[in-house]
């Protein structure tokens, strides 16, 4: 089977870095396609970035013109699973839900350690929406940006280690969930220290995908994600829409 | 003052329609401008109309070259109020959160009745967002396209009061809320037939804009809706973001 | 238009300052008349003044015997609302429930801060049945007693001030609202030393009073707030309650 | 000991019909002192008849020159059970929450019966006051006024069955509690019909207050029910309130 | 009437504590009698213990082979009260349960100081099935095994103690369950120290049975827990379960 | 790898049909062993059954000498998933928690069908522990006892059908699970009917089960799941508990 993995940002390291972590997670036959948005932010870390990025990663998938199975979306607590799920016929997974499901099956809590503290509130509104809030520990923030994952991973690290201890010695986390597209190189530190699960979003999202797919089910088309009524779509260039072909 | 009130759908008529109902609704002194975004859908009725039209209010906002004092979004149960709010300096109220607050003011529970069945969930995870569910009687569709309202008033007023009168006798809604930008001409016929209020979201989101422009009050920038840090953001055309000027 | 404005205690000190925070308020147009009970206790600060008090202050706007067009609660976390309500036509606004509200307009969560830590239950459970705590981040007590803001406002602004920053900084509010009828003066030293929006509970109820007046909406009679039954109510004195020309 | 059994409004007959449920309910050596509030409404059947008829029945128990070891509040859904657990020293029992409490260990739901359909919200807000909705199948209204139930017992028996069958049978509640005082006669026929357990609330009520009594526990005085600061407090008649001596 | 008390687990000094705590509670009149577990564990400190223990527990009661009343079930946070309801035909009270509600009559919130963090998630998880969740503040762990409690009771005792403080002060609870079978003893310092009722769980849960023999009332059949369906059931020696003459 | 998959009652046949689900949605390279417990009920249909059930379930797999590398607990709604998570040091799957899950992946809303209206609290009240009650549609019982989907899967399907239907038209499910380890083979023709995705339990956990074992993921042990303390437990015969072994 073949997945799209879209990163959430136009930064292209962090594609690779992305592809990494889905091909570690991914079975032997699964084929993975790591994308780059056309358009977007360089990084997300707030809500503007967050909705332009989630089109941006709509229209990316939408361009893709090879047959595919599934789409995990890269971007931590960010916008555009609904949409994709609705213009796709194929099962589409977003890191932050796959993340928490994952964790859910490993602990009785589960905390969450992120970026920048302005992106807690977008994660905690991605977990309520996706009715996952309830053993969630907490959402800690080590204040370090996105890129910076990107740039100094040691620098980085600490304060996101020592996040993530007080989220299992103070908050009762369980489990860790990876709070970034990024972080994947992170997880072993984290449990050697902590000796807890570490949870990596793209990795869960890869293996929840092929869940899917070989299940043979992919998203309802009943009532919230029914294909979209025919209808004139522009875009600011003017042209219409790329979603024409979506997952022909 | 000078309200900014921006139409989620390229439909003119229906910005029309928003117009005079905001010009009905505020109070003498304040200026109503209403705008209708450069590109997205002509009408918005699912998740990825809704996603491409968040970030066509953004822009259309940011393009707008004169002073403003706050902005009204009126698109029921869209995206775009946190990334507007990001951008602004100014107070942005969603018509959403405005009419259920408005409603809450004014009966035990109330209800929502909006156009087709695929939206309710849009709807439903709006109002959780904004933690305004706990009142929330239901939330009804009458399968009535929104553009339907425009184009065949007459004949979409039935099912939409059937709908609001389940909401009053079967879910206990002590108020309605008209659940699309352009219902505002229903109002009259549902009060009188069923006797409780009936909130318009354009109304009452002008009305609680002009209270926080009075009261000197406007969005908090401590976290969740810092301003975006200076960050390179491309669009479909490749130019960058419109936002540079946004809140001026 | 006419509101009245009802201290929640019997102290006309009180209810002078209330009188102005209001008036800061209103629009021009807007007549403010404060008012204080006939009877009730001095200051609320537990739950037995605050029954006696709704009840006070439900009798004293039945005696007004002017024409008036809406009522404001100025009792934080206090009783009478619904009672009011009931026996009110026009729109009844408690200052508990506008002053969050308000808050949510302007950030992601907001945080109380009120005078003494019993109170923080009766604030609790009025925004519990408001349907208003999902965005609540915390309510904090400063141990200054209600009467102590009007004899000795400059010792206990240091207190209120530091509990507000505990909840901007450990609780993660992003507005705090004034838990206190009292508070308005406060008001400006906050928003200077935290940076964030600061809602006065009387201010920001006068602006929903005027919104509903303006937007011709009032209590819904079809359940929870239809008029009493003609009933034989009696009063301690033995005579019949007041409530005969309530909303006239 | 000695239980006072406080009934809501002031109709002798009612004050009968729940001294006669009590004393049912007690056990030996257990004596049961039934008053009727001074003042107040001939029944309770709405928002401001129930904050009158609460602070009634604080006044009558503050009134009462004997000594007592608890008191039980025989309004369902009404206020007043904070304040007089305040005023007083002994344990203070609300007749809503000790029946839903019993229903509690009798089912996994528990469906509330009551009289007028506005008195709803009432037993829901007492409800989610007290916690005690996660498992509440529901409460429905027999549109039988109270003083029906005192009045015309048999006529009013039918419609109160009716709506307890479609709280077992459509809402899956397994036990049934009987939302008014005067309810107490028809638990048999409810239970035969529907062969489900009956819960009254003055019967639950009395039992709770036992236990405590025996197990020498009463209400804690740390926060929320410390008893109130000395403070003037007037009546209506612009005599001191009466609460001096409670808890004596 | 005759109270079965079953302790959790199969040490008999626990055995005798809970004797005496529940005949220190137990009505004039009421015999208790105490039960060991004729299989189990020697004391209950996780998951798969609290399972096994939740089935002893069931096959000493359906062994006993006298008339009894009401079963109370001695094991704090554990399995096995669903199970019994369904086997027996008279009340079955659960200790956890007990006590919250009893709790919830004396305070606002209430906090549970228990044996060991790894048990908080079993008591945790007990409290939100049995809809109990609302109003608890907390649950500490002191750090204590449960049978230090029998073994050593002194030097347990200032750890119990210092949790319960920090339940009162930090998460503001009003009112202390002991959280575990075999802490009645406890009582009296915590309530000296702190000034909080301190709910026994084995008292309340007695307590409570009485009250619900004397009002006639017990488990309802309709659904949750009608009578298991004649059905062949095995236990590990072969022999079939012992349920057969239950609650005869 | 190999994954063992436990029936949940001692019904052979239900095990055979249990390992073809398996087998269907196993990896290439996954080896399923499907067990029956040694003792216990020939069909889990109760509170009491499952209890016992649990507890079989936990011996089979400790009873298991093989080396393994996951396990499936094939019970719908039933107990034994904390214990088993905390006796085996290899991932552990629950097919109620793994269905939820998989089906929030695909709907806004799912929905569970269930075999007898009196299993629909045990399933409820599982997923309400494991947190997936907020995007839970509905529960329905069909009226089909367990062991019918065995001995007459065509007539016990039409009522099947239609439950899955209301919970589609009436509860807004967008997916449905089966609710019942038995229930497999009935995927396609509801699927065929409603055209919504249908989810099987085991067919989901095995393939989560997989996911884990390549994600090199198992349970937490810092709290809720730590391995049980060294202790005495035994069994009705009077022999130790069979767990020594467990996750060798």
């Amino acid at each position: 089977m073949r997945l799209l993995v879209v990163n959430v940002n136009t930064t292209e390291a962090m594609t690779a870095e992305i592809d990494r972590a889905a091909r570690l997670a991914a079975s032997p036959g699964t084929e993975i396609v790591a994308l780059t948005p056309d358009f977007g932010p360089a990084s997300v870390e707030g809500n503007y970035e967050s909705l332009v990025a989630g089109v941006a990663m709509c229209e990316r998938v939408a361009r893709y013109d090879q047959p595919y199975d599934g789409v995990v979306l890269a971007g931590y607590g960010d916008h555009g699973r609904e949409a994709l799920q609705e213009i796709c016929s194929v099962p589409v997974i977003d890191i932050t839900e796959a993340s928490a499901m994952t964790a859910m099956l490993l602990g009785h809590r589960f905390g969450v350690v992120t970026t920048l503290d302005r992106t807690v509130p977008l994660i905690h509104d991605r977990l309520l929406v996706a009715g996952l809030t309830a053993r969630c520990a907490g959402i800690r923030a080590a204040d370090v940006p996105v890129l910076a994952l990107e740039n100094a991973p040691e620098a980085s690290l600490d304060p996101i280690v020592e996040q993530a201890r007080l989220l299992v010695e103070q908050d009762r986390a369980e489990v860790i969930c990876l709070g970034c597209g990024g972080m994947a190189g992170l997880a072993d530190r984290i449990r050697d220290e902590l000796s807890v699960p570490v949870v990596d979003g793209v990795a869960s999202a890869v293996a929840q995908a092929e869940s899917l797919v070989r299940l043979g089910l992919t998203t309802s088309r009943v009532r919230t994600f029914a294909a979209p009524l025919p209808k004139h779509v522009t875009f600011p260039s003017g042209a219409p829409a790329l979603r024409a072909g979506v997952g022909a």
